[in-house]
């Protein structure tokens, strides 16, 4: 009576496992800035609680596979600002983006076979693709060069027989590298001359900063037919707890293949899907709002992390997190250090460290990932807690 | 660019494929008696939406892996009325029954290894347990012997080297056979000598009619390391929309191999979690309730069903479906006759036809299941079409 070998070889969340060290530091009375995971502090859209409230059928009854009518029309229109057209049959609704990326990984992927994806990355893609037999080829990707990696060497370099598809996380977590359009559209050459799917996570779509323009790989034809989207209310209208996500492609086969695995769970909750409905219908400048609040934030981290002597960093273009090399061999001892030895006035910090999010071993080590979630006070102060965390760390 | 053998393997759903033809028999201006799927008429407890209505945090954060501690707790006090204890480190929450299926089939069965099944059965286990690489193997029923299984010479010619559990649903789906707690005392007994998992899938729990009691593995302690229980609140409470389920086991590296696939995609979705737990705390009048509602129901749906000349079939003793055999060679045919030629008074009606319950080529073809989910003047109605639909099919 034994478990899977897939299951055997996952490990625990890495983001998550610190929080038992957390809670700690805490029942003794200090206070932690938690900066290691994605969970922003920005209010809801109060329209997605007014929608579920208006709810008035007797029964909650089983929704369509595919998702709810009303959400997919307002995916739809949310898709036209960006000039993409995608119709209902092109659009899957799931349990937030990490059911889509299950459901694409199973659709793909057979047992031995491989999907690339520059590293460091979300590390819950090791869970999704572990868990129907697949793996995770890095493009490995450097700090010095603030984890660029659209790069036709470093791409092919590892592509190998068995790789059926590039990943692509743009804006990217948890480095917060974007991708231009032209960076995708060399993405997509490549894909071609390979004969691979790409599978592009752009959850993180609206929050890229410094005035560069939106970019999907939704946007680029001349891949429609091997693009596939992962797409979630979660970051966008700061609602992770409704897991609604969707997959797009206009590749009739891969949508036929994730309709047969969505017709097996059935559905997606109703109310959720109502409630996201209304907030895919919020008037687009509640994106240069919500861009502009991270965009504060993000800067604010920046400046404060750039002040540690020894740290390498380059100013994230996008996304909500912050990727950096500090000045000690292992970050997850400075991190523990942190939560069970250090203080400054009662506050402390924490962060998620790098390495969970290499595949290559030794990797990472010297890495921590912040998450510019909090406010920008906040966030200073998190980053100074670092930064005076170093020096006593260093100093012991 | 292909996708991968296992998606490409599988079928689309049997029990919502016809659906096509009864929107047209529909738009044609006929009406169609749905008994082909288990979404019950009954109202939803009012409590679910009142719980959620009342939320009132400004940010809809993610959930604990696990689950909602109030959910869980909720889960904790209904599982004592039946002298079941289960810990919160024993129970994760799940995206409905479903979620928990895919997650026990993902924990437990490597590439080629299968897990053992009376047919017919629930046809989305094809596609559970085949997501991952793994097999169902029969052990084939008999209309004639109303569906029992619970029998070892049975049981053990299904089982090979490459069994690693037996699948056990029960009120079953789609037959309606209840095992006793004797019955699932000698499955638990099978399964420790051949050193297999059980799978309890026991969503129609106290739908046990004729005075039943309920059983469930969880009263079991003898087999609690081997016992793996599936649950949902989607037909207890007629909450389908809702996609809350759980799964529970006293096998700790089995709750921890989940709790990783758990931790991969994050959380369940925060708000049905709250409205769940106000149906857990519903009193337990609520299932005496809503036992008579469905034991009428299913009275009404045989005795009509029995009066078709040429029909096999037995009384369902649980759950709310009724598969019987019908006088007709092919089911498939003769449901497309209902929908496309035949009315009554312009009414017809529509059922599950049986051949997608089981994997044994060629059965199940002269089989058909209906739900008796909506109330008896309408059961009635339907299966007087059913046997209206027979003899003009017969006599053409």
């Amino acid at each position: 009576m034994r478990v899977s070998d897939r299951v055997a070889a996952m490990q625990f969340s890495p983001i998550r496992r610190f929080n038992t060290y957390a809670f700690e530091a805490e029942a003794e009375g200090k206070k932690v800035y938690r900066l290691n995971i994605g969970q922003p502090d920005v209010e809801t859209p109060p329209c997605f609680m007014d929608a579920i409230r208006k709810f008035d059928k007797k029964v909650i009854a089983y929704a369509e596979s595919g998702g709810v009518t009303e959400l997919l029309d307002a995916i739809i229109d949310y898709n036209k600002q960006y000039d993409m057209n995608y119709e209902h049959e092109d659009i899957l609704i799931t349990n937030g983006g990490s059911e889509a990326l299950v459901m694409t990984f199973t659709a793909l992927l057979n047992q031995g076979e491989n999907a690339i994806i520059a590293e460091p990355f979300y590390t819950n893609y090791n869970t999704f693709c572990g868990q129907v037999g697949g793996s995770l080829h890095p493009i490995t990707t450097k700090a010095e060069d603030g984890y660029a990696w659209a790069d036709r060497e470093m791409i092919e370099s590892a592509i190998d027989e068995n790789t059926k598809a590039i990943c692509c996380i743009s804006p990217g977590n948890p480095t917060g590298r974007v991708l231009t359009l032209d960076e995708m559209r060399l993405v997509g050459q490549i894909a071609k001359e390979h004969d691979l799917w790409i599978i592009s996570d752009e959850v993180y779509r609206e929050f890229a900063y410094d005035g560069r323009d939106v970019a999907s790989f939704g946007m680029l034809d001349e891949f429609a037919d091997r693009v596939i989207i992962i797409d979630s209310v979660s970051k966008r209208f700061s609602a992770c707890g409704a897991r609604v996500g969707c997959v797009m492609s206009k590749n009739r086969e891969f949508m036929d293949s994730v309709l047969k695995l969505a017709q097996g769970r059935l559905c997606c909750p109703t109310l959720d899907q109502i409630g996201a409905a209304a907030l895919y219908r919020l008037d687009p400048s509640y994106y240069d709002e919500a861009r502009a609040e991270y965009e504060g934030r993000r800067n604010a981290a920046y400046e404060e992390i750039s002040k540690i002597p020894g740290v390498v960093c380059q100013k994230p273009g996008g996304a909500f997190y912050l990727t950096c090399k500090l000045p000690v061999d292992s970050v997850e001892d400075f991190l523990m250090f942190l939560l069970k030895e250090f203080d400054d006035n009662g506050e402390t910090v924490m962060f998620a460290p790098a390495e969970g999010f290499y595949v290559t071993e030794g990797l990472g080590k010297d890495e921590m990932r912040i998450a510019y979630v909090l406010n920008q006070e906040a966030m200073r102060r998190g980053a100074e807690l670092i930064r005076l965390g170093i020096e006593a760390y260093n100093n012991r």
